[in-house]
Parts: C-alpha cells; structure tokens; sequence
C-alpha cells in the first residue's frame, strides 16, 4: 500500500488537544503543561529581579524533529518506540534583542540560545498591540485631533498595522497605529479617522510619531452594521434550512492528533506563526481546543481553532450513463463526500477560510474563502462625478473608498510521494506540426517531460505555456511502469503587479512566482522569512532558491502561490460575501486505477441532490 | 429593482414539463402536442407516398420569438397579453438535402421553406446512428475481421463517431464506426477493436469505406467493469451516509417553466442541440421531462432531464470575527445555501456534469464536471518500458492507451444588466511606477477600464494580462454613480494547442480567444456554426466576428470558453473520478452594497459543517 506523508501547512494542518495526549505523537504540538514548563524555565533563567521581567515571548512553539527521527518512530511497527524528546523553540525579545532559545524538556533545561543578529524582528504578541493601541488615548496631539474634529473620545477605538520596510539603513520595532470610530454600528473598519496615524516604538512602548494630514470626516454610522441582533427587518431572501441526521454518526474518528477518515489518515496540529486568530463552533468534536503562548509566557487557549466536518454538496464522485449497449440503459452514480478541515483566520479585517478538503478519490482540494471587512480609506466624495483623479480604489459608500490590492497565499507542501527521494517533473503540452503527408491532419499535440535538475528549473509561472506540474518519486513504478506522483491542478492564477525592485515585493518576493521546489531544510519554513516584521527580503522563499539547489531524487517541499487582484465593489460593503480560489493535489499514476471504482455511494442517502440513484418523496 | 435577464445555455436552461402548460411563456420548449403537430404538418407537406416517407427529422426545436416581443409580453403587468405566436424551427433531411422549415401553429401551417446551401450537415439523429452502426454486421469484409482476431460476433457492439473535415472539395454525410467488445463488463469503450473502422454514407445509408488496419488483441475484460451490481467484494471505503429532512419543505417553486427560489426567479426550457442525453433522477420535480423530436418526428421523451435542489456544502455566505473592540467578541457568521440546476449530458462514453449554481449573493457559478469514460487506443504494450516512440497517450492499462485530448466548453451567454443596452468593460490592472520622490513605495497598481467598441476590442485570452471584465449597462448607475454590471471570474483557464491553420481548428476557431462579445443577433447561437457535421469553419463565432460589428451600449451576447487538457493518467481507468472547473458570474456595483446583508442563516440548520452559529450534540 502506498502512502504519501505530508507536512502541509497554509493554516495549521495540525490538531491540539486540551489535554495530555494518550497516544503522543512527535508532531503533537506544545501542550498547556509544555507551555507553562517553557515559561518557568526561561523567566527563571532570565529573571532580572524578583518584581518584573522585562522578556517577552513572540513566539512559542514545537521544535520539531529532524524528519529521519519521525520516519523511524512512525514505522517502528508497534510503536513501542519511545517518541522522540520533546523540544520547544521560543524567540522572546529581551533588552530590546531577539533571543532564538531551544528547551528540552526530558531534561526540563535550555539546549541553546542565539541572539539574532539579522533584520526583522519576531511575531507580534496580542498583549503590545494591545497596549500599543491604547497610548493614544493619553497622547496630547491625538486628543487634539479628536477635536478638532469633534469626536468623542469614548468612541474612539485604535487598532495596529505593521509598517513593513522601504530601504531605511535603521529600523526600530515600530508599530503604526490607525483609529477609528465607533458608536452604534461594530464595523470599525468602516469608520477610520483618516489622516491620523501614529507610530510606537514596541520597545519603548511609546509613540515615537505622530500624523495628523487632514480632516476628512469619518463615514457615517448608518448601513455599516452586521450584527443581526442590530438589524431591523425587513430580512431576506428567506433560506429554508435542513436537519441532517447522521444515523451510523459521523464517519471519522479523532484520537488525540490523528484523524481517520475513509482512507484518509492523518495528523493535525497547531502552530501560531501558521494559525492565528480563529473562532467558530464546530458540531463533532468537543476537543478542537488549540494553544498558545500568551506573551507572558502563561498558555492561552483558542477554542475550536478547527472544525471538521463530512461534505455532503450533491457532488459526484463519477457516475457514467451507458445507452449504446442494445436494449439496456445502464446509469451508474456514485455520490461524492469529502472530509473538510477548516480554519478561519481573521487578520483584523478579513476573514480567511481556509479548507483542506480530502476525497476519497486520494485528492486534496484547497480552497481559500475571502470575506470579512474591507480595508477603506474616508473621502469627501458621495458621487463618482465628483472624482477628478485617481482614487486608487472604488467608491463603494458615502465618503468611503475601497482600496485595490492583493492577496497573495503560500501553501507549504512537503508532499513525500510514498518515500521522501521525489522529483518535480514539468510534463510540459507542447504543440507539433505533422510532417507526415498522408495524413490530412497539421498539428497534435503531447507530453514532454522535463524533470528539474536545480530549483532554476522548478520556478513557474503558471498561464505561460501548458504545463502539468507533477511531484514524482522516480524510483517508484505503477506495475505498468507509470512513475507514481502527485499532480497540482491549479484554480484561476495571479501574479504580483509591483516591480521587482520595490520594498514590499523584495520583501514579499515568493509571490514571483507561482510554483517553487525546494531541497527539504529545516529552516526554510516561512516563505517570508521567520521574522517578517520589518523584514528585508533577505530571508525569503526566492532568496534560498537563489543557491540553485539540487532537487532531483531528493526530500524537496512545493510551494504555491494562489492569490486575489481585489478591485472593490459596492457588494463588498459594508461585508463582504465570500469570494472562493483554489487548487487541488492530485494523484496522478499514484494508484493502479481508480481507487473509487469500487466505493459505495454512502447508505441511507437522502439529500436535496440528484446523485442519489433512489427516488424519494 | 434591478433585474438580469439572460437567455444562458451551454447546455439547456429551459425546463419542460410533461404536460401543456397553464401559464403558457414565449420561451416554453415545444410541447409533445406541438411536436406531433409539427410532425402532422410536415409529412403532409413531404409525403411522396402513402407508404414511405423519406424525410426525417434533424431538429426540431422552438422558434423564439425575436427579443422585444418577449419583452413586450413579460413587462405587460398582468400578463393580459396574450402570448407571441408559437412557432418552431425545423431541420429536415429530404433527397440528400437539408431543409430549414418554419412553421406557425396558430395557422397550423409552414410559413417558410429553405434549401440549406453551405457546407455541413444538421444534427445526427439517434435512429440513424443506431441503424449506422448495425451496418458492420452483415458486411462481409467486418465478419472477416472479426474471424481474423478470433472473436464472437454476438459480443461486438458498434458506435458512432463524427468525421469531421479536413479539406475534402466535396463531402457527403458520413459517419465513422468503431467497434467495441463486450462479454462480461459493461465497458465498451475499454475493449476497442483497434485497427477496424467503416465509413457510412448515411443518406445511402451504406458502407462506403472499410479498414482493417492492423491487428491489436483486444484490451481485457477483467478490471473494466462499473456497475456495482457485477463486483465482488472488498468495497471500500466505506462512507457514512445522512439524511436530511427539510422541515419546510424545499425552497423552490417551480410553476410550469418558472422557478423560483430566494431572490431568484428565471424560467428553464430546453433544445435538443444545446443538450443531448440526460439521465438522472431528481428527488423534488416529477415534471423535469424534457421532450425532443425523434427522427420520424414523433416525440421522444427524457425522463429527468434535469436535477433542481438546494446545496448545502458547509459554504459561508459571509462571516467576521471582531476581537478589536475591547471586552467584546463578535462573530457573525451566515450560511450559505444555493440552487443548483444540473444536467448531465452523456456523449458516447464520456459525461459532463453541468451545473448552473445560483447563491442568493446575485453570483451564479458555473461548473463543468468530467467523468464517464476515457477514449482509448488498443495497443500491445503492457509496460512502459516497452515503449520506444511516443504513444500520444498514457498506458493506462494492460493494452491500452488513454489518448491525450482537450476538451472545450463555449458557454453562450446573453447578459442584459437591467436593460439591453450594454457594453463590454475591460478593467485593466496596470502597473505604475511611482514618481514622486517623496514617498519610498516604487510602484503600485490602478485599474484602467477600457470599454470596447467594437468585437476585435473584445476578443479576450485570459491569463495575457491581468483585467476584470465587466458587462455593464453604461446607462445606469448606482447612487454613488458607479456603473451597474456582472463581472467573469474565471477558474483554470486553457487555450487551443492545434496550430491555427488545422483543420480542426478552423472549425473550432471559437476556442482562439477565451472572451468573445457580438452584438445579439438571432441567428447567431452556436458557436461552431448551426450545421456542425462536417462543418467548414465558415459560420463560426470567430467568424462573424471578423465583421468587427459595434457593440458598445447595444444588446451584447458574451461567449466564455473554458475547458480542460486532459493528460490521462491510470486513475482514470476504467471511470474517472470527476474533474472540475468552471467560472462565476459575479455582481459588480449591479447592489448598492452586499445584497445578503440581511439574510439570516437557514433556520433549524443541524448540519455537519461550521457555519451553524449553534452547538447540537
């Protein structure tokens, strides 16, 4: 039986329990007690006085083992192979420096701390931002501002944005704050106080800049609101609802970290660098609960940071209608379900839903869902015909303009194709004129494969030439001599739009192109580089593959890039419905045949769909 | 209140019912009545005996009224009306000619008759093709074929296939036939007779040509079966099932033609040159048969030609997560449910899944699935490493090739955006390089809409540059001055690999560009021409769009093709799992802001998905 393992994240492909593990697993992620242990340790090693600590933890989280130590205790068969040593990595910022600390646990002690020493400063804690966003408040210019524009102060709310990096020789962990307003409708985002922006200084956790350019009003209150329990009737359209009884109960099973699912089996865990904030309920599985460390170190939990879930969309699975054998009708369908691990992240703003569906079929469908609040800047206009300039948006509501801009997301995919040697295979459609005069046809097309030798070869653009990416193990064969592999079926296709040579996309370079192939390192995890705060691009994606690595017949991670050009519109306000992209993995001569051919649409199937072979009433 | 009307088919979007209808609209298909009407007319008119008819019946379908008299009828307020006078359009073969027939039921009479002079023939009928491909089997030179390979006659079954043109002076009306075997699995098209084809002159109704090429054994039985009731165990894997009960009932109607469902109301008919065969049950509409005429007129009922119901996938119709304002979490969470309108058409061994996907956001989604079965070659290869030269395919199986191949879906779509007056909108992305020194960004983006004048302006491949491409009404604004439209969001795009000068390709010269616009033109529906059977390429979509016609704020017909090139791999064997891709249909400043703002989830949603705001055990 083949299998192929992956390490997959966009999101957290990885599922935390709120208690100890029975059946730990060396991907399971830091538990409560583990984040407490890792608190404990460091305060005490860096305890400056008994009264206040002046360290604060950014990021905490697994430092996962080397992938030869997984593989060997995975296959040990009865798994009576004690599981690897449990580690943690921490980056804390202390005296105003980076501080990358390992921490056994085994041995309850630190294994190694380094001063990072590059550009770029770790994950923001959810405590500064707080704290950054309330110093306006009792900064004297600020509340000048207020009113000069006649605002209430208690109506004010301040939220915070990372400022990114434009080439200065110097940087300082700074923070721009951006407010807003706020009585009656939640939508803040709606209602920006624009033209006044602050900046803090994080490390001295103090207002280091202040902006006040120009007085435009704040957007109206009135349309803003999404609350229902705000909104007066009428409501509608009416949308009738359905119960949906599982009479033989859902068809997966968790334990601990592992899921199982038809022929699916696979672990989930939590990373917060990967997974911020994410809320919403979930009806299967009362453990969905995730941690982190809070910037004290002290565990915060997230509940149902996850939600898994059975498909049932009326989807076919395959179906064939056969009506040329004589005297016979033959109709064969079968009906589709999918398992579905979802995650929401709100980033402020937006809210991202993020669903790794998995088929019985063997693919993977990954779909990105973009909804939540656009980010707006105030105007003076309440009519196009008063728009004598570029807007650098659209006029989506009175005094409201909804900027243009992208989002771009990168997938990590360590696909190990039934064994860790694998190779990227470009089998490239290539159009060829006939020479052959008997025949009446001029052109045909076909396959030529090209298999990459260096990651210069593995960097695509997608859309320029037809082209099916495959990730290969070459040293496996169907029985009919096919290489197996998994193939990456792209949805629509962006590309950036900024030069190459400006701050942000030097910075955010990954997104050069679509589909990258790295040698597996350990360290090259984050496409952006691991502190991308202020970061310079010189720890991203695309400067790794710069070393023009060998990638063939060897443990090698894809990258994709999936993104959105948004160019906003009046539906997009003062919500937005979701908008959907994706892309599928696919095996592709990873199975002998169809490895649905003999799966059973589910029993008892009675759905508002017509794959059902079962009339109802 | 805005309205979109469109008159969209790629396959049909008109319902018929089985009986007359009691609210009779302009767009109703022929009825069975109506069908032996135009039957009884006609073979008057024909009938060189009392004995013997040669005349058959190519298509027939409904003569649509021309535009504006629909319009007059729908916008009367009660209807009072009467409805435009029922005609239809028929296509008929008599003495080796094509015949364009009109025909007015209210005089029950033929009110035109033209000899069709081009090139092509109409539309195959089944009874002929079954006659075709019975024709082998009194041929001699076939029964030596079989002798010669050692194979049974009562286990050959034989099918059609269209020739196509590859610039014959003269053409007559043939057909290819190939041979299949079936003596156990119900999977012809697995179990080709490689080598062996006739040619059949369907008006003489004789085989005119025969090859018997080579011989390859045929393909085995073993592993090719679908049909659960022929397998053995072990099945798998095993999906658990639901049920689910909708408490209200369904929330579509469906009087007649016309459904209704939230905010949508449109009517369904159906042509039999648009949608071909559709098999499949339909839990909640008795009245989805659809009639088309057989070749002796007389008419030919689908059972189930179409499948309505609600899609309830787990979607989100909106969501945010508010963490920003202090001692409050806010989440609101909508879900979402859509109508799906299915058809499936079943072409010889292939099965395409069409869905029109409407969601109460004002998006409709359009979706292409692919399954049924593969076309593949005989070979003697059983493995790869057999294989010398290219086989313009993947060994798939023991013996056989699975053929590379494209497939190209041209969705006609007649957009009017609350009015027919309309233009095509390119909104094209562009870079800019900034300019002033005072700011450090290098570069950012605007959009630059361009509105296209005439149809070499609208050609569009997607994918070149990055544009939104908007029909809009240039007439009508929203409140903020915005003009109203509907945008195309595509999915996967592809584009033809065939050189331009192939045959093939003149003829499928629709598929050059992605995005075609003409002006509404009656007789300009099919976008490989109305006479397609050997076509020429000279009535084509791109054809009449070299006239470079007008099209700016004029009633506009936008052409989308989109398609899949399928590079088949052994999971595709015996059936392939269903592939998707499509396109959406979005609403662009067509709102004055998100039209489910105030749409409350489904009530008493117990499902197995996240969206639901309750918990349930």
């Amino acid at each position: 039986m083949k299998f192929i393992f992956f390490s997959l994240f966009f999101l957290p492909m990885l599922l935390c329990s709120s208690v100890e593990c029975i059946h730990p697993h060396p991907l399971d992620p830091l538990t409560p007690s583990e984040l407490n242990l890792v608190r404990t340790i460091i305060l005490k090693a860096y305890q400056t006085s008994t009264k206040h600590i002046n360290l604060t933890f950014q990021y905490v989280g697994l430092h996962e083992p080397d992938k030869p130590v997984i593989h060997s205790w995975l296959s040990s068969k009865t798994k009576t192979l004690p599981p690897p040593p449990r580690q943690a990595f921490v980056i804390a910022r202390f005296q105003k420096q980076s501080l990358e600390i390992t921490l056994d646990f085994p041995t309850r002690s630190i294994i190694s701390t380094e001063i990072y020493k590059g550009h770029g400063y770790p994950m923001l804690t959810f405590d500064e931002q707080a704290v950054a966003s309330q110093l306006p408040f009792t900064y004297e210019p600020f509340k000048h501002s207020l009113k000069k524009r006649g605002l209430n102060i208690s109506h004010v709310l301040c939220s915070t944005f990372t400022i990114g990096w434009f080439g200065e020789e110097n940087t300082k962990r700074t923070l721009k704050i951006k407010c807003y307003y706020i009585n009656g409708s939640a939508n803040l985002y709606m209602r920006p106080l624009e033209g006044v922006s602050a900046v803090v200084d994080l490390d001295e956790m103090k207002i280091v800049a202040y902006s006040d350019k120009h007085v435009i009003p704040v957007p109206k209150d009135e349309g803003t609101e999404y609350r229902v329990s705000k909104m007066k009737p009428p409501f509608g359209p009416k949308l009738k609802g359905i119960s949906v009884i599982q009479h033989d109960g859902h068809g997966f099973t968790i334990q601990d970290h592992s899921v199982s699912w038809a022929n699916w089996v696979f672990h989930l865990g939590f990373d917060i660098q990967a997974g911020p904030k994410s809320l919403f309920h979930t009806k299967t599985q009362r453990r969905n609960d995730a941690y982190y460390s809070g910037s004290d170190g002290t565990p915060v939990k997230i509940s149902n940071a996850f939600c898994i879930f059975e498909k049932y969309a009326g989807d076919i699975m395959w179906r064939h209608t056969e009506i040329g054998i004589p005297n016979e009708v033959i109709n064969e369908v079968r009906s589709d379900v999918s398992l579905v691990v979802r995650a929401v992240s709100t980033v402020g703003n937006y809210d991202y839903v993020i669903d790794w569906e998995f088929k019985p079929s063997g693919s993977i469908k990954l779909t990105v869902g973009l909804t939540g609040i656009l980010e707006v800047k105030a105007a003076t206009y309440t009519n196009t015909d008063q728009i004598k300039e570029d807007i650098y948006g659209t006029l989506i509501a009175d005094n409201t303009i909804g900027v243009y801009h992208d989002h771009f997301l990168t997938y990590y995919l360590d696909l190990d194709i039934d064994g860790e040697a694998n190779s990227f295979v470009k089998a490239n459609l290539e159009t060829v004129r006939v020479k052959d005069q008997k025949t009446p046809r001029k052109s045909y097309w076909t396959v030529v494969k090209e298999t990459a030798k260096t990651e210069s070869d593995a960097r695509v653009n997608i859309g320029l030439k037809p082209s099916e990416l495959v990730v290969v193990n070459p040293n496996k064969k169907t029985k009919l001599g096919n290489t197996i592999g998994y193939r990456l079926v792209p949805g629509s296709v962006v590309h950036p739009l900024m030069v190459s040579d400006d701050y942000p996309q030097i910075r955010g370079a990954f997104t050069n192109y679509n589909v990258w192939v790295t040698p597996f390192n350990k360290s090259e995890k984050w496409a952006g580089g691991l502190y991308v705060d202020h970061s310079r691009g010189d720890d991203t994606l695309a400067v790794w593959s710069l070393r023009d690595r060998e990638i063939e017949n060897k443990d090698i991670v894809l990258w994709y890039t999936m993104g959105f050009h948004h160019v906003p519109s009046q539906e997009d306000f003062p919500v937005m419905p979701t908008l959907s992209g994706g892309f599928e993995l696919r095996p592709t001569n990873f199975f002998e045949s169809n490895p649905v051919l003999k799966t059973k649409s589910p029993a008892s199937m009675h759905f508002p769909n017509c794959t059902s072979q079962h009339y109802y009433d």
